[in-house]
Order: structure tokens, then C-alpha cells, then sequence
């Protein structure tokens, strides 16, 4: 479930550990780079956080933030 | 099912698509890093086919490789 | 310098050790994600050799191809 | 340059893109694993920030982290 603070979409990642969330972040990273809106996130072990806004927009939650989502849950 | 010919293992990997099959791929690259064993591996698309082999032995399968092929099943 | 052989175009990379290898692989992939357009590679340790061609256009060299090899060897 | 405050050394790379600092990601991530000691790190397109404190050792800096940053830092 993504929720919407502060102006950002946010979710939680859990996984079996490190190898499996940075596979993880590689396909999130792949996804970004083909949308050209890439994401704030923070990694510790098996554990990924997401942040989504747009920066172009001054730094609120749009349609590409929401098709990002989207695609990253398509991962899981 | 790893296959041994030509004194290599070899296995062919398929997947939904090219951000599942390089996912696999970087989970396959951080267990070769650690085990410092590395593969001769082939991508396309969604195909990832790998043969392990140990260069230090001459290029017969040793348990170096069959302990990677293992812990490659592992992933799956 | 790309080859032109048997209807697909061919490079040779070699880098100091897998990491620099693998991170260059990491950065064709998200190239090749972005245009939809995916290579055949394979590494051994350092060295990453890239053959392209379309498949949709009946396997020969096209203009995606050639977009493709001009993104990577911007990478080096 | 490392700084060590609140029990983390800390260090802040930028890259000329997200593709340059999320292979730059991949490298430390193999690292990481290779140690089998993991940073929390943050990413935001070309920006890349690390923490490392070593958290059996209660979350203090031991030479575990010194040794990830050196090793890091030979990724530049």
C-alpha cells in the first residue's frame, strides 16, 4: 500500500535479504530510467524505502508518480 | 537440471522478461563476486544460459562450480 | 570499434576486473531498457563481448542497432 | 572524505546521471556482499549518500566500516 505524505507517494519493501533487494532495486531501476523519473530511496540490507514525487512539478505527487507505483508493485 | 559436457555445468534460465532475467543476473553476479568464481554466462532478452567451469584447474568442473550451480538454483 | 559481420554488429569490452564489467553491463541494460531494444552479450569475468542486431526486422542491422552501440560506447 | 558523526562514517558521492550512480551502486552492492557488511545508502538520481556503522557491534564505527569505505572509495 503506497501512502501519500508530504506531498510524496511512500512504500516499504521488505525482502529475504540483501541479494533479493537490490535485485529488486536493479528492476526498479530499470523501470525509472525508462519512465525518466527515477525515485528517492533508501536501502539497508533487506529492506527498501521508496519515496515518489515530481520534482518538475514542484515537488508533488503526479501521474507519474502514480504510473511509477504502479509499475514497481508490477515487481513484486 | 545442470547439465555437465565439454567439462563445464550448464544450464539454460528463462523468464517473463529482460528486467527478470538481468534481476537474476545481478543476484548471480553478487554470489559469484563473494564466492569469487565467476561465470561465462549469455544473455538475450528473457534467456540466460550459464556454463561454470574452474580456469584455475584447467578448465574442468570442480566443486567451486558445483557449489555455485547451487547456490544459482537457490535464486530460482 | 563495432564489426560488421554476419548481419549483426560486434564489440569487445574488456575492464580491469568483474565489478567495472558488471557495472558497465548494469548501464547497457538500463540503456537497452529505455529503447526497447535488447542486446546479445556475453561476459566472462572482464571482458563483455555485445553483438546486435533486430529481430523484428528479420535479424540484420538497423538503425536501432546503431543508436544502441553509439549509447554504449558513450558509457566507456 | 569520510566524516564520522553520530556513530557513521558518512560520504556523499554525485554522478553525471542516475545511470553513472546506479552502477556505482551495483559495484558497492557487490562489495557489500563480498564483506558481507551492508551500508545504508540513499539515492536520488545522480546522487548517491552512505552511511556505514556496524550493527552487531551496537551501531558504532568499527573496521568493518573503514574497510567498506576504503574499498568503496577504489570504486571512484
Amino acid at each position: 500500500m503506497w501512502t501519500e505524505t508530504d506531498n510524496k507517494l511512500y512504500k516499504k519493501f521488505q525482502f529475504e535479504n540483501f541479494s533479493a533487494a537490490f535485485a529488486f532495486m536493479t528492476r526498479v531501476a530499470l523501470e525509472a530510467e525508462k519512465m525518466n523519473h527515477h525515485p528517492l530511496w533508501t536501502n539497508v540490507w533487506n529492506t527498501v524505502e521508496i519515496w515518489l514525487s515530481t520534482h518538475d512539478a514542484g515537488n508533488v505527487v503526479t501521474d507519474k508518480d502514480r504510473k511509477l507505483a504502479a509499475a514497481i508493485d508490477q515487481l513484486i
